[in-house]
């Protein structure tokens, strides 16, 4: 079973948070079945972290698993956070192959989606 | 003259705040001369900052901003901090009307591009 996991950094606000499940929810439909399961997780502040997403995903037959990281620059979230969590969640699920995707901000098509919202044309 | 000022977080990794400027230049070039003036300010933990921003481009004949916030969802940054510091701004320049505009996370174009990032298609 091949599973998606975004991942956002988390937020207090609540609302903040609700989105990114509302956004897991938006790619679940559109990726038309191509992930079994997808779900989201937060870095931080948040729940469900990223090691429980993870446990859970095993827990119900996960055996990949692709991990979107929601974020827009490669600062040390990126780059060292998320990875280190992870190595562990492989260390606990070797059966499962978790493989970290490019984050957000890569795609040359937010340029786009910027200049839209900058000038009031959103999609 | 009406300026476009892209808001990012701000990162401890240089490269990562380089990415923004790289951004800000890459909207620039996309957006054809509809702003006269493109440029980038973050919210903390590295510079310039947004009201040292916006004292540059009032000094630089700015009459509107467009504001337009870097981030993927509404947490007390976009909700509270940035306005905050635009308020000042405003205080401080009451010639040069500042508008924000909404971040990123609301395109609803963002599940697409995740999309293809999740399935190896990045633009």
């Amino acid at each position: 079973m091949h599973a998606l996991l975004l991942i956002a950094h988390g937020s207090r606000r609540r609302s903040s948070n609700e989105e990114i499940a509302a956004l897991a929810r938006s790619l679940d439909m559109r990726a038309g079945g191509r992930f079994a399961s997808v779900r989201h997780a937060f870095l931080e502040l948040a729940e469900p972290g990223i090691e429980q997403a993870i446990d859970r995903l095993a827990a119900d037959g996960a055996t990949a698993i692709t991990v979107l990281p929601y974020f827009l620059a490669a600062g040390n979230h990126v780059r060292e956070d998320i990875p280190a969590l992870l190595d562990r969640g492989r260390a606990r699920h070797p059966g499962v192959a978790i493989e970290m995707r490019p984050y957000l901000g890569t795609h040359a098509g937010v340029v786009d989606l910027l200049l839209e919202i900058a000038l009031g044309e959103p999609g």
